[in-house]
Parts: structure tokens; C-alpha cells; sequence
């Protein structure tokens, strides 16, 4: 740190803080990009259409500051759920929502829990908020550690499910347990809920303490416009309002997720599509004799095995920089045991899915057999 | 606060916090809107063509993730300035930045100073931080309270210039009395600079602890879209970039903001509209006999005169209420006796204020007369 006139004047964790690693986005193309769960196909038509309405001949509306609650948004993703307009907060991507939760539950003076492997985000947004941390680890069964969540005193506690990376979604009958259990405010992530069998929105009327996050940037193919948003009762949605900033959500975006949300029919189409690529490509490792977590998102934590039959950090990283090298991207989190010897794979076209799978077929005849 | 289990978990002071009050944004048609210093003419037909662009045929560009440090949008900002891209941090609207800026300096053990009148958002923001505040208030001069604010402990100013609401711009030489006697970091808010004689950029690169703030949401039309930016010092972008969310400005907003700020013909027009109008009716008031304050902004500050020659807050009031009910919508501040006594009128289109004039002689000649 070069001495300056700025730094001691910041709070004094802030200089130490490390910003969220996103995963590459490289700028020029040709790259098989299957390293930050986008998804696959285009957004709905109807978005596009929507932001050309909005925008009209000579984008006069954009002179006006958008709707400052993203009102008629709120009440479509409520229509949509079956709620109220109440229980819903919308934010500038589910980033923005986690956020505010974490200022509105987490401080120096009271925890926020969350599990290692998850969202990689998490620390980053306690350790800006100077926020005690409550780290629970899983164990390589990925099985929810229930009794060690129950006995967590943090404000506020965040699960993604299906967890991130490993693809592992956990029952409402767990969700209910650990509720029962734990006495603080359960965040259940559920960025790839629509990629799984079971969600935990019906768990919501009964459970005043549970908040569901989603966003647009998975399954609705929107990650370019940053919309997420919070599910719970309408006392935590009161707190988020609180923290939020008043006009957090653009025109465009408000715009083009009311549109996305109202086209049902085109999302099933393609997210059941995600999803039988997935689950193709879940037997193809299996056949590989790769272990391989059974992934409920729409990515596949796989153990690479290379040639000799080995595994572990040094194999997956041999895999990785192989794929990289050829243009397919992937994702390596080396700095832990429970992630280095796996990597993380997006699913993407089918296609570019077999580019994958060839590129791994090189790997294990060429450098990696 | 009904008895809840929510509420108890959150930290002590969130439940407390009031969220800003955003300016009315009347949901159906035929209003004159002159309440939230929105620009009156569309932005660059440059910005419609570029959001066209980015979303093409059929919005596949929204599926990834947009860049997330904006970095082409840093490199049109800092070539516009005379700076590098190391002196901008973009955010989703100025309020991201002043969130951000709060975050690195304001805390329970560290003031955030500010004037008042100034922007109301400030005290919001310190509050959701549970920062202490030094509120230094101007008096009716409205002259910068330059004593007092060299005697300041806190870590960092904000000062609005040109002022809201008052549209008073502070010097360049007061600002530079300022930074050799305030000890912090100085954040000129500079939201409406454009339609002022000077600005605070040049001063930059012989003040580090200086901090200039701009938006997109004023002189370029943009406010729908929350663009704004940060310059300054490296070190304090390094800061402001720690507590930032990673993809806080979407794909449609960069792309719309790149456009707008190439566009310098079209705005150096229209800019240039807006003061001839703000002009004429500086004079009209004026000629009225209305005290106003010598707005640099986008905006006048007027202390409306009944037929019987009275003033206060119970005539701006009056005349407040006339107007809504017809209709024209301005803004009045009735909490402070600095502010009570005064309307503030955003600058619209002559017509626009043609109606303005012509309600505000009808109040004269009826109920206000």
C-alpha cells in the first residue's frame, strides 16, 4: 500500500477487503464459455420486444427515473408465485439482494453463517459489511450438516440449493428441519432452483423466517440485465426496502423481466432442454467412471480421472489448463480440498457440450494419459 | 412494529431507518412534471441505436454477464475528463457511488459530514450505515459555511454543487479553501456540473483527496438508465471497487452510457436549451419580485409571493397545492425553515414552463391572490 492521504481515512477493514473473483469473460470470441452458468439459449423473444417498446423511436422514456419499488415487476413475480405484491423485493441482480440482507442481519457484533462450498460471494459481502462470519464445512457427502446449522447463533444464514458448486439441492424436508431448529433467518439461494425437482417457495407460508432469493441471470438467460429478487414475509421485505437504493432496478430491466416471467411456456421449453443436456452429460461422466456430484443445476461438479486412473487438484488442474488451452473454458476452485480435484462445467448447447467432451477425450489420450 | 420473529434479528438501528423519499412519478399521462430535475429533451439518438445493437435479433447478448468492472465505459469516461481509467469507478446511478462512498468512510466510529439543504439522500445513507453525521446548515446566504467545514472530523464531505436544492454553485476557490483546511475526503457531488460555468475535474489532479461525482440521470437524459460515476485518485477507485457489487451496471446501461458520452454535439445543444430556459425564468421570477437563488443547476429555487405580497411556508404551500391540483408537479421541502418558504422547479420545456407561469398567475389571481 503506497502511503497516501486516503487509505487511513477508510474504514480500517476496507483496504484489506479482496473483491469477488467473477469467472473469466473474455472479450474476443471463438471460446466454448462454460464457466459462469449462463444459460445457453436466448432470452425469451418477448424481452427483446419489450425493451424496443420501452426504448420507442427515440428512447424519450429513459429521461425518467424508473419505478423507484419496481412495482408492477413486484406484482408480476408475485403473480407468478402465488403471492402478494408484499412479500417481494426486487434488486439489481440477486447479488443486490443478498446484500442488503447481509446489512440489514450481519454486523462486528452479529454473525452471518453460511456453508463452504457455496456461493463465493457470501464472505465477500459480510467482510465489506465487517461482518462476523459463522463458516460451516461440509464433508465431502455434500449431505446438509443439519445439527451444526441448528446450533448456529449467526442473525441471518445462507444456503444455496441446489448448492453451488457442487449441484447438490437439499428437500424441503431438510429445510424444514434445520427451520425447526435454528432460530435465526434462513436465506435459501435458490439462483438454480428452476433447474431442480423441488423448491422452497411453498415453504413460505408457513415460515416467516425463511426468505427465498432468485434471479433472472440463470434460467431466464438475463445475466446481462441484473434482476433478482427476495420471497418472504412482508416484515423482511420491509427491512430489505429499508436498506435499498430507491431506484436500484433500471427501465430496461424492469421492462424485459416482466416480459421474461410472463413467458412461461418458452422457459419450460428450454430449461427442460438445459436439463437433458445435463442429465446426458451426468451418464457420459458417470461412463467415464468420473465421480460426479448428482446436480440439480444447470452445471456438473465432476472429478477428473486421467488416464493412470488418478484424481485430485493436480489432475483437475491438468484437465482444466488442457480445455483452456484448446478454448474451452471451465471452472477451477483450487484453493480448498473439497474443490480442487473437480471442476465445475457449465451446461451449455449441446454442441459446444460435445466440443467439451472431446477436448476431454484429447486430455486423456495426449498430456493427461 | 407488530410482534414478529423478524424483527428482533435485524441489527438494532435497521428497523428504525426511514428509506428515502423519491419525487412523485405520477403513473398515468398529462401531468407537467417539474419535481425530480429529470431532463426535458430525449437523450442522443445515439442511445436508442446502441441499446438496438447490444440487445440484435434476438437478445442473446443478455444471456452473459456484462463486464464487470464497465470497463470500456471507465475508458469513454476518463477520455471525456482528460484522466485515465484508473480515476473512475461507474456506478448503477451517482446513488451507487454515494452508497459506496459511505461504505468506505462512514461508520458507527466515523462521521460522514454534509450540508444542509443539500441532497436528502445523504443522511438516508449514512443511516442505513449507522454512521454518525456532521450536518454543517447553511443560512440563508446559502454561502459555503467554510470555517465550519475546516473544522470537521469527518472522514469525508459530501457538498452538492451546484447545490440541491438551492442550484447555488461553489468555486473552484472555495473548494480549494476547503481541501487545505478540511482534513477528509472532499466529495463534490457534481450531478448537475453540466449546467453550471465551472466544475470541480480540474482540480483533481492536485488534490487526492478530492472526489468528484457525476450522473448520467440529469444533463444526459439517462435518469431511467443509473449510470454515474466516481473520479479521483486511484487509490480511492481501489476502495470504492472493494465494496462494490461486481456486476453492478448492466449490459444495456454501459452500452447506452458509451453512446450518450460521445455524443458531445447533441448534449452541448440541448444543455445549452435547458440554461436559455432556466435563464428567461430566473428573470420572470424575478420580474415577479420572488426571491431565487442564482441557480446553476437544472432547476430554480423560488420563494413564491402572494397578491397580498406575503412569503413562507405557507404560501409555497399554497402554491404548491394550486399547482398539483392542475396538474404541474414541483417540489416543495416543508420540514426546514430553510426550505419551507421555497418551491423548486425543475427546468422543462419552454412550454412547459409556459403552463408553469401561466398556473402560477392564476394562483396570484385567485386563491393565492
Amino acid at each position: 500500500m503506497p502511503s497516501s492521504p486516503l487509505t487511513p481515512l477508510a474504514l480500517p477493514h476496507v483496504p484489506k477487503l479482496h473483491a469477488y473473483t467473477p469467472g473469466l469473460q473474455p472479450a474476443e470470441s471463438g471460446w466454448v464459455k462454460l464457466n459462469t452458468n449462463e444459460f445457453p439459449y436466448p432470452p425469451s423473444p418477448r424481452v427483446a420486444e419489450a425493451i424496443l417498446r420501452e426504448v420507442g423511436s427515440d428512447g424519450a422514456s429513459l429521461r425518467l427515473y424508473p419505478n423507484p419499488k419496481s412495482q408492477p415487476l413486484r406484482a408480476a413475480v408475485a403473480w407468478l408465485h402465488g403471492l402478494r405484491e408484499e412479500n417481494v423485493c426486487i434488486g439489481n441482480g440477486s447479488d443486490d439482494i443478498l446484500n442488503l440482507l447481509v446489512r440489514v442481519f450481519g454486523g462486528p457484533a452479529a454473525a452471518v453463517g453460511y456453508t463452504f462450498p457455496s456461493y463465493s460471494l457470501y464472505p465477500v459481502l459480510v467482510e465489506i459489511q465487517d461482518g462476523r462470519k459463522d463458516v460451516i464445512e461440509f464433508d465431502r457427502s455434500m449431505r446438509l450438516p443439519l445439527e451444526r446449522m441448528a446450533a448456529s447463533t449467526a442473525r441471518a444464514f445462507f444456503l444455496t440449493s441446489p448448492n453451488a458448486p457442487t449441484g447438490v439441492a437439499f428437500s424441503n424436508a431438510d429445510l424444514e428441519r434445520v427451520l425447526a431448529a435454528y432460530g435465526g433467518v434462513l436465506v435459501v439461494d435458490e439462483a438454480y432452483a428452476p433447474f431442480a425437482t423441488e423448491n422452497a417457495i411453498p415453504l413460505l407460508a408457513r415460515h416467516p423466517r425463511l426468505v427465498v432469493v432468485r434471479t433472472l441471470s440463470k434460467a431466464y438467460a438475463l445475466a446481462g440485465l441484473r434482476v433478482g429478487y427476495a420471497l418472504g414475509d412482508p416484515e423482511l421485505i420491509g427491512l430489505l426496502d429499508r436498506v435499498r437504493d430507491s431506484y436500484n432496478v433500471n427501465r430496461l430491466s424492469q421492462a424485459a423481466a416482466i416480459a421474461a416471467l410472463g413467458d412461461t411456456d418458452y422457459y419450460a421449453g428450454v430449461v427442460a432442454k438445459v436439463k437433458a443436456t445435463r442429465d446426458a452429460h451426468l451418464a457420459r461422466f458417470a461412463q467415464r467412471g468420473w465421480f460426479t456430484y448428482p446436480s440439480q443445476a444447470n452445471f456438473i461438479f465432476t472429478e477428473p480421472r486421467d488416464a493412470r486412473g488418478e484424481t485430485g487438484p493436480v489432475v483437475a488442474k491438468s484437465a482444466y489448463d488442457f480445455l483452456c488451452a484448446r478454448k474451452v473454458l471451465v471452472r477451477h476452485f483450487p484453493s480448498h480440498a473439497l474443490t480442487a480435484p473437480f471442476l465445475r462445467i457449465t451446461v451449455g448447447k449441446d454442441a459446444e457440450m460435445q466440443v467439451l467432451q472431446q477436448t476431454l477425450d484429447g486430455w486423456l489420450g495426449g498430456s493427461g494419459g
